[in-house]
């Protein structure tokens, strides 16, 4: 349970920043090259290669040296995470509602 | 979009953290003094207000004085954000999917 904790602080670290979103929503249309994202990135390369290693190092993408060239890949099983967790809580939001309805409905039940 | 992109950012920083989570899923069940999620959490109560304050200034809580006690309260159309984000990613994949099934069954169509 604190290593599931542990890997979601970092996938939603790794979807705190423009930069980074826009890599994953550019990698829904298929694996590219890091040359090719980086073009589309007002900064340096250096720069852009950080949030290369933090979307890799929390398993958003994938990386792989093919020939001279690095391509990305998106790792969608890691948006699972996130989705788990929102439905966990509208689960709860949900049971919550049903108890006020229940109480509503038959007071006594809940006392 | 811009300004979109920068709420984005906080909710997501806001929701990176276990402590801040913990509180959420709390709320869920129903708004609740600072003292009782505070008694919860393994920390001084300063550095839970840190977390509260993160929570609020990003827009997931709502919180107001009754009496003496401060009372927060869960801000559900904040979620909506994130889910919005998620099936953004999502449309994303599906039209490459679609694009992909299409050549398979039609090359020349996409030449």
């Amino acid at each position: 349970m604190a290593q599931y904790s542990a890997v979601l602080d970092g996938v939603f670290i790794a979807l705190a920043d423009p930069t980074r979103r826009a890599v994953l929503r550019r990698l829904g249309r298929g694996p590219t090259s890091v040359g090719d994202l980086a073009r589309d990135a007002p900064m340096t390369l250096p720069s852009f290669m950080k949030h290369v290693r933090v979307l890799e190092s929390n398993g958003l993408i994938r990386t792989a040296k093919s020939g001279r060239v690095r391509i990305c890949e998106l790792n969608q099983e890691r948006f699972a995470l996130v989705e788990d967790w929102l439905t966990e809580q509208r689960r709860i939001w949900t049971d919550r509602t049903d108890r006020l309805e229940r109480f509503v409905t038959n007071p006594k039940e809940e006392q």
